[in-house]
């Protein structure tokens, strides 16, 4: 009897396969993968194991052998689902007692050639990385991150509709917040409501709530606090989480309760619309990433608010909510089709109000998708 | 002007300087620690970043000078409640572009003196270690968490008085457990309820929620499903989560809904009830961690379930939910006045139904003291 494989496990086949060529092009002999989103991105499932090893043996093209999971007896359950057959996947398993770092190495030596170099993946605790060095002998221990981050920068379409069910997830709360935000009300309050509201619409847990009312919207990295949100109040609502498949949102608007305070809110909004839009227009397949940063910050330069917009235009997004490609002075990374990242220019205005407008885009062969849909007007609320 | 520094600031201090000593008793000549358990351990606050590196490099007696803080300057906010001056630590901030392994290579040389062994913080990402040995040239990496273990599972009265609030806030959700648990709810919403019931008595957060009813109460690792629990089951519920402070709470107790519907339940639960009293009872300084485990199980195995009990008897607990001394069979650790640990014995029945008692203990000069209060009886609720 067999089985078709569904379109999941193609993909995951061919991540495989792209990653034993990477790594074998970067000279190195093996990666050793623990749980993290690289494990999730190259098996499915991200794991999160701690004190006993887990780790996916994923020998590099030239090496040669077939890509192992070690895992610890007591925690094979949470692999059940990993199409360890269709994936051409061994497991192994070990329990307390026995050495899971000479396991790995008797792996990597069962062919008779010994390793030379050995990718560990960049999350992996020191814990297993020092001990799997000392078990490893003479082999230079270097990260697998320049490898995996190459791979999973370019999304292949089972990523990209999961990214866009993401997206859709988000706007569907963005669509709410007149629900919760207004006037006398703590912005803590309003993001217990927005936190509850992004499980409910479709993630499986909150990754950040931000809700900067008033002054607090002048600091990007503001998150929440007890201040008691007023009328005329702008405020800057950015969300975000990860759906089942482990593929994050993550979209900004800016939200007025009742007409806002400041005289300047409007003509400034416009600017930033402006300058988001003009990012957005800017990508598309062979233009680099510090030239979509450029778009929107000559927008924010050419009004004279350009010192008042302080960060990167945006990030990469995918299992990671912040990861390659990063849109910035300085990248000169050239876009391709399948790169997926935050479009999100801000303007600040120290102790008065800010505004930041964000949606997650995507490269496609001749130009660009949006993947957030929700208008990008400042929302006034009733006070 | 000089202020009166806190209780807390002086447990602080005390540690940093019992981890100093320790490192060169060790032969290591400095401490890499980034944030986690171990470095709120040592300033208070355990941070949380990944990509960009903070760490706390700390000296040992022997190599010498003063701790040091490294951190991004973006996040530097994130650690303003460290009583830095106090503590005697100097703080470097450094930014995108510069190179913080460097940074933290020439904090440790500024003496003049080359350090030939540096410890890693067993959390530590590969990505930060990776790049620290190979800008910390010949020096050895090896791993602090042998130096910062045996200080850790030592609590001063700070911890034990942490441990004793977090013991008495997760009593009080056992208390409440009849509000939710009854026949026609799954395991998964009755979780839910004692989740949000964590959090209103006093944790941050729920670090876990085991209800296992009927047949799944006879699997240690299960955790929450949508199996609708039914009268007569017997329920096994074990539940915890940090304090403010960090420390963590872990009790279980068993309830019945309605009468239980095995005959054997009544005699079982009494053995076990028994054990777990042996156990509590055979704690105090000069027994091993061995000792301990052996008294519970001795109970059981006499009663004829031996093989029905198949785990430790007990975990250290602190700023982790697990840590060192873990009680079982092989850790012939003499305890020590200040050690913290789980009490839980299980008797699990495959397929019929499965019983834990868990209560938080502490090591006195003269015995133990029970930070679980609750009555161990088994809980018959309403159907």
């Amino acid at each position: 009897m067999s089985t078709t494989p569904s379109t999941e496990t193609e993909a995951l086949r061919a991540r495989l396969d792209r990653t034993g060529t990477a790594a074998a092009t970067a000279g190195v002999d093996a990666l050793l993968v623990s749980p993290g989103s690289d494990l999730q991105y190259l098996i499915g499932i991200g794991g999160e194991s701690f004190e006993r090893l887990t780790c996916l043996v994923l020998p590099s093209a030239e090496f040669g052998g077939v890509p192992v999971l070690v895992v610890p007896k007591l925690e094979q359950p949470g692999y059940s689902g990993v199409p360890t057959a269709e994936l051409g996947i061994e497991v192994a398993t070990w329990v307390d007692g026995e050495d899971p770092y000479k396991l790995v190495t008797d792996l990597l030596r069962r062919s008779g050639d010994t390793p030379g170099r050995v990718a560990v993946a960049d999350m992996m605790p020191a814990l297993h990385a020092v001990q799997l060095r000392g078990a490893l002998g003479d082999a230079d221990q270097v990260l697998a991150g320049p490898v995996l981050r190459e791979l999973r920068m370019r999304k292949d379409s089972t990523e990209i509709a999961a990214l866009r069910r993401a997206g859709a997830a988000i706007d569907r709360v963005h669509a709410r917040v007149g629900e919760w935000l207004r006037a006398g009300r703590t912005e803590a309050e309003v993001g217990a409501d927005i936190a509850a509201a992004i499980v409910a619409e479709g993630h499986t847990r909150a990754a950040f709530v931000i809700v900067g009312s008033g002054p607090n919207g002048a600091s990007p990295h503001h998150e929440l606090s007890d201040r008691v949100i007023e009328a005329g109040d702008v405020v800057v609502v950015d969300i975000g989480g990860p759906i089942a498949e482990g593929y994050n949102s993550d979209s900004t608007r800016v939200y007025s309760v009742g007409e806002p305070r400041h005289e300047d809110v409007l003509s400034t909004y416009a600017v930033l619309k402006a300058a988001q839009q003009a990012a957005v227009d800017a990508v598309r397949p062979g233009v680099t990433a510090e030239a979509v940063d450029q778009a929107a910050r000559e927008v924010i330069a050419d009004a004279g608010f350009g010192e008042f917009f302080v960060h990167r235009t945006g990030h990469g997004i995918g299992l990671d909510v912040h990861e390659d490609p990063y849109i910035v002075s300085g990248n000169d990374l050239t876009l391709e089709a399948g790169m997926a990242f935050s479009i999100e220019p801000g303007i600040y205005l120290p102790g008065r109000w800010g505004a930041r407008i964000e949606d997650i885009v995507v490269a496609t062969e001749d130009g660009v998708e949006s993947l957030n849909n929700q208008p990008h007007d400042l929302v006034v609320l009733p006070a």
